[in-house]
């Protein structure tokens, strides 16, 4: 059965009341391709079926923003509310935030208070940070616990914890001191206590840490899990590697993005961000490399009467300004990564020009090469040579902004990835219509 | 205590015969950062700590392929093989791999046979497969296990499993039919079997499955693990989260410098790949573009007549060719991507081509405006019209060609990640210098 006509049949077997034919046709299917399923069919009956699924609240966290207030809007209030009670907690607050003020009084009412509590208190964390998307959900241990009574605690939180292969050690005031896996319990003597087994030097993240350095951590130590905790060291929170997995894919996106010169803080998508919000992001930058380019037009203009007498060489500007442009943006693009991954710091940055300058006369000069053979068809010798020299000190240029200025806005405190390569292309144009055209009239003159 | 004075005082307390010392310095210290200690220390001190430390092996494991060569150096071969057994087998494998056959042939008589075995099998999978990636390391249970069993098999397998948390059922012939996990097996009754415990439907995949769509998997269905079959169906190896983290990691940074121009199939650092490799890597392109750019330079040519009348139109060429390839590589940046994280599908092309258009005007609008009012004090009036008809012209141009040729590439069966920008910028201009020279010769002459 082709999944349209999986969901064809699903859409009739509800509207028939044939729930049970429906339920069982969906037995087995994971969560993430259930919610894929209920988004295709006609929303009052995904929201009658999804009610009736057990994973209900797992799917409905998988739903993108704009499906979950559709299928919010086709149930009942206090299915809703008792879905939203069931799903993990992070998800929860996440919904919630997008909820406008007169929907929260409504579905607030009729969940229970400590939900409440926990829904306000994660929805209060400011947006990339780790406490915007931690859970609420992970399990505590006391130190004098003995295997066989941890054990115990976990099975008995286990329904509602994000994991519980990961527990937390606190003390009175919630302050964290020790970490144990289910595996060191499982392993362990059941008498043997808590205190013994756990690992005293647990690494966390601090609730107002950026998402990226969250990321990053968990994928540096392996981690299942991170406890975050507040400025007093007290527990509040676990970021599960799911979530982490998540958030480097985020980051790498925005990233990717912002070298492509699109202006994304936040998740952008091309299929279904507003037309108008796309523009926004994109305008700033081609705009101001609109008013970059006035540079390179300086420059032509500086250098007009070399033009004028020597059209041919207008043929080439094209490609030699280009070609420091696209080797700078090569530089640049090795270096945000490579700033990004952490496989570079700022006291690299002497060796790697070093490094660079070399690479750059390699290119340069094969690129010169190519060129002159361009140069001596169109024109003559003397032009070839002019296009020679132009195109290893355009190709070196290029390389050596490319590496330098993600390394000195990363410095002063900007993202690298942002501007670098609009940036780049731009200085690198200006830059080459000046060496192209100066050494055109030292050799032509 | 600084880094450095670590590092010293590591150095010599190895060197004055005071082990305990200087295990007791590095006492909870995690293996990531234990690694990277010990790569700044002198290498044969380094070996010699490595050996008393409990965690060697997966502070083995973590070195950089070059470190762990220095370090085996070091090392005799005794304890070589100790540390090689104990290494979770993917990573095993991966050393074996970098190992020059004389360098195999020492070290194998050293291992266990299963070892040995294992170490052939795993060594024998294609790079960029599921099968190079995966690890030997996995927990099975049979069916007919009680669930006190099933916890007594694990407690068991324990100490040489890379994960606990998701035990595999198998039968006779080693085919894959459940999963259970721990926190099911901790939640069930003790004499509950585990055939009515685990879960059927298992997701797997395949040991010649690309390794970008195992991360995509583990990702979608936020999985811990991800067990791996051959295609007789029998189950050969797992994945874990934090391997699929590291590929995810390694897939983006090739996504983004293959759009930056650069030929990375492999991981390449700009900070310590060997000069020629980033040489090689970055050539082809460029090299590329300058005959690429041959094309603008035709157009050129065409048009000389306008040029050589109307001078004040090569004062814009570089901003107008420019706006077209800057829009044109955003609107690629942002297909790539989507195309990467599965935000869209071919046939979302059309749909998609229409929203581009209407930014594309909309940009083009904006863009325009500046660049006539620029074009008005620089030249005149008609000036001023070539230039801004020129740039809605160039700027939807560019857009719909950078929107659509990943498409195409990956129609094709290219990667479209590799080659969209440079092809898009170098095309990109081309029709810029073309449509303006049009423009202008139908507006001034």
């Amino acid at each position: 059965m082709s999944r349209n006509e999986l969901i064809t049949l699903l859409n009739e077997t509800v509207a028939n009341h044939h729930l049970d034919q429906a339920l069982a046709l969906l037995k087995g299917v994971p969560s993430a391709d259930l919610a894929e399923l209920l988004q295709q069919m006609i929303p009052s009956y995904a929201a009658y079926l999804l009610e009736h699924l057990p994973q209900r609240a797992y799917i409905f966290a998988e739903f993108p923003a704009k499906q979950q207030m559709l299928i919010a809007q086709e149930m009942p209030r206090q299915v809703l509310a008792k879905i939203v009670s069931e799903m993990p907690s992070d998800d929860r607050a996440d919904l919630f935030k997008r909820l406008d003020p007169s929907e929260q009084e409504t579905l607030l009412p009729a969940l229970a208070q400590a939900e409440r509590e926990d829904i306000r208190r994660l929805a209060d964390y400011v947006e990339g940070t780790a406490g915007a998307i931690m859970s609420s959900d992970y399990v505590t241990l006391k130190p004098e616990f003995t295997v066989a009574q941890a054990i115990e605690a976990l099975r008995k939180d286990a329904p509602d914890a994000e994991t519980i292969y990961q527990a937390y050690i606190i003390d009175e005031q919630r302050h964290l001191i020790g970490v144990v896996s289910l595996r060191e319990l499982v392993l362990a003597q059941p008498e043997t206590r808590v205190a013994q087994l756990m690992v005293r030097d647990v690494i966390s993240a601090r609730v107002d840490d950026d998402q990226d350095h969250i990321a990053k951590i968990m994928a540096r130590y392996d981690l299942l899990a991170l406890p975050i905790v507040d400025a007093q060291q007290a527990l509040v929170g676990i970021i599960t590697y799911d979530d982490a997995m998540d958030v480097a894919s985020e980051e790498a996106t925005e990233d990717f993005l912002k070298v492509g010169a699109v202006n994304a803080t936040t998740k952008l998508s091309i299929k279904s961000a507003p037309i108008l919000q796309l523009y926004q992001k994109r305008v700033f930058w081609l705009v101001f490399l609109v008013f970059g380019s006035l540079l390179s037009g300086i420059g032509i203009a500086h250098y007009e009467d070399v033009i004028a007498q020597h059209l041919v060489l207008v043929f080439f500007l094209p490609l030699l300004v280009g070609s420091g442009g696209n080797a700078g943006s090569q530089s640049s693009t090795l270096m945000v990564r490579a700033l990004a991954t952490g496989d570079v710091q700022f006291r690299d940055w002497f060796y790697l020009l070093g490094r660079e300058s070399l690479v750059a006369l390699c290119l340069g000069g094969t690129m010169a090469i190519a060129v002159s053979l361009l140069g001596y068809v169109r024109g003559d010798a003397l032009v070839a040579l002019v296009l020679a020299f132009s195109m290893v000190g355009i190709v070196l240029m290029g390389c050596l902004i490319g590496m330098s200025l993600p390394f000195i806005l990363n410095r002063f405190g900007f993202d690298p990835a942002s501007a670098s390569a609009p940036l780049v292309t731009s200085i690198c144009d200006a830059m080459g219509v000046l060496i192209y055209l100066f050494i055109a009239s030292m050799i032509l003159f």
